[in-house]
């Protein structure tokens, strides 16, 4: 993709959503009307079911866009999902009169984003987070355990992973109502039942699996690029004091599995090819099989924003880069296969949070406010330490070179008050109604 | 179920199928054929999907049971639980004589057990596994970390949890490859690429989620049972040695995500409900959302053989009984979802290795073998530390009281040799061609 290519459609110079990029989502007009795949382009969405209905768009597989998630359309095959990007591609350019030159047309494929439902994009037969910032373990082994063995043993050895919670992966928009669960205090002897009042969120992307493997088969190296569809955002919520208590040894639980976050629209491994970049030097040099010779990374430029009720506006607090992640996406898929364990089209495979070298770059309020020792200033003068209700988290992406954009759009949420819980029979004097 | 039933079918005394069991599967007559709801009774299968077809059993619900899993089924509700397990009690008992006196219509619906095939019974969306024995969590923690305080501090307050891997839950049957990956000799500084040498089973049980709830929403505990549709038994498969090296933070994962295996009859609640007993007193009393007042155990016998290939006949290594469970399914189901976390029907949720108070109850050869400086006398002179090549695993479990059994069938599994990995490119030392 070394030339640029123009769209007939007014793209503003800013849009992640350019003719370069074309992210798939699942759509519908309302909340209740029927979920279809769209491509965002601009302001537009573009519906895919009503290109195949019209003939416009062709595969051998039929009726792959009229569908509720992507499944069906990414089972199809890498050879498919380049074959539709280049027809949308080519429906989209300058020099292509089918849409250009036909308005009534247009109006019946193309829909304004801002008058569409956006839903969560594919069904996620299962979800992996992985623990592969540097930067970020060295920071939680720092504040956790021991500043000078930060990083335990493992940890420079193998992408570090553990199975999360499928159910709870939500789309961007859904409101994340407050967690509540088992806290202890420091000077308490027992756990009480309350709130969480660390609320956090974690900055990490995700990638998609596109091809499916079999149990006992695990995935060469070489080949994992083949099994990866596309990345998002992804919002990995977490409540600091439950997953404190909670966590040892067989790691968290409840403090993540009440939500995570992803953006709508899939963005394509091959749009992000161009800007792929070499990732860190890895030593020690991994075992055999996890050594891959070429560049495996990508350069995204991340950004948390923190909106309170009390604020004008959003304040950007967190702003980092893909490229500082050590282990790459297909060291994960590797790893996470290496076993034996077999993969499912739609699986969603987390980043981790993703921190940078600098103290505003890091991925989590559990690091940039140094768990609440360095209480964040906001432009208004207001504190934070962790999430209050009312807070709005908003998580952007984009790829930018030689004047291509390739954005992510973003993964927002609110947070909403815990719920009150009433306890049937006895009182017990170890939780509190919230 | 105060009363004994009879049916007009002859069922060995020993037989776990009972008129009292009626658990449910899915076969099918080759493994090509169609997939269908079964039902265990005696030494045949009673077809659902023909049953319903001949408008010997009908639901609100229609083709609940010529369906490839049981969870459209399991969807319907409690109530046509009921109903169905009262259907064909009545069908089966010795006097009605709509299947009794008619050969004919037998033949079309029942099929003998060693004539079918068994899948997977359930579409497993999630699963969870718990760690609620109290004698085996005493066991890991006496010998990984600190004898004098072998439980950590929140062992005893809440049903300490993590999330497993789905898409490798498998059926009762299906060889086990022997898992490779890294592993870390004591006196090595870096890790090794090795087929496992710790190769081990876990004794647990699970159950199925019957009923659904929505993001956000907690189970209260006394409406936990309701969301419980039944039980199966689990050998969650575990690589000592992979999962030693990994598991720190963030818990085990590729020494787990290799296979998790279910027996194929879902034995229900209904079934079970007869052979309730209470738990083990909780001390100290867990806090109000975990409290339950009546009884939430089963007194369920439970065992491990091991047949290796040298033998005639399969050792008995384990005797135990699900009744010592400290935690209980309700508790587990509770804490799972306070924070939040939706549950989805087909959920599996696992009890965690069930070990009793004796040598000889322990639920694993990790436990059994005390990390092989025991190892294991079988009957024909052979010794096990952990499993070899060849070893087949029986899991078996029933309930008995007052001449009613209601019984599991088994969950059996036979070892094969490791992969053999070829890395491409440089040689590298650090890992082994196994």
């Amino acid at each position: 993709m070394a030339h640029h290519l123009t769209s007939f459609l007014e793209i503003d110079a800013q849009s992640d959503f350019t003719i370069h990029n074309l992210p798939y989502g699942i759509f519908s007009e309302t909340a209740q009307a029927e979920k279809r795949v769209g491509v965002a382009i601009g302001e537009w969405v573009l519906d895919l079911a009503a290109l195949e209905q019209k003939g416009l768009l062709q595969l051998t597989t039929a009726n792959c866009f009229n569908q509720p998630t992507l499944n069906k359309f990414i089972e199809t095959g890498k050879q498919n999902w380049h074959t539709v990007r280049s027809t949308l591609q080519s429906l989209l350019s300058a020099e292509n009169p089918t849409l250009r030159d036909h308005a009534d047309l247009r109006q019946q494929v193309m829909f304004k984003q801002e008058d569409v439902v956006l839903h969560l994009p594919i069904h996620v037969p299962g979800y992996t987070d992985f623990y592969s910032s540097k930067e970020h373990a060295t920071n939680v082994g720092t504040m956790f355990r021991d500043p000078k063995n930060a990083l335990l043993p493992n940890w420079s050895e193998l992408p570090v992973g553990y199975n999360g919670r499928a159910s709870s992966v939500i789309v961007s928009g859904k409101d994340i109502v407050r967690p509540s669960g088992q806290i202890k205090l420091p000077n308490e002897e027992r756990p009480m039942f309350s709130a969480t009042r660390k609320l956090d969120f974690e900055l990490e992307t995700a990638f998609v699996v596109g091809k499916a493997t079999e149990l006992g088969e695990p995935i060469a190296i070489e080949n994992a690029w083949e099994h990866i569809f596309g990345m998002v955002l992804l919002n990995d919520w977490s409540a600091r004091d439950i997953q404190q208590w909670e966590y040892v040894p067989l790691g968290p639980f409840n403090a993540k599995t009440f939500a995570s976050a992803i953006s709508p629209w899939v963005v394509t491994m091959e749009a992000l090819e161009p800007f792929k970049v070499k990732g860190p030097e890895q030593q020690p040099k991994p075992l055999g099989y996890l050594q891959e010779n070429t560049a495996n990374s990508y350069d995204i430029h991340l950004s948390v924003e923190v909106q309170t009720p009390q604020s004008e506006q959003a304040n950007v607090i967190c702003q980092t880069n893909f490229k500082y992640m050590y282990w790459s996406m297909s060291q994960q898929l590797t790893h996470h296969t290496i076993a034996g364990c077999n993969v499912q089209v739609g699986d969603l495979m987390g980043s981790g949070t993703i921190s940078g070298p600098t103290e505003d770059s890091y991925g989590s309020l559990l690091e940039l406010t140094w768990n609440t020792t360095k209480p964040l200033n906001l432009s208004n003068g207001e504190k934070r330490g962790f999430l209050e209700d009312g807070d709005r988290v908003v998580m952007k992406g984009y790829c930018e070179k030689n004047g291509i954009r390739v954005g992510f759009g973003e993964v927002a949420n609110t947070i909403l008050p815990a719920r009150h819980f009433r306890f049937n029979e006895q009182k017990d004097e170890r939780y509190e109604t919230v």
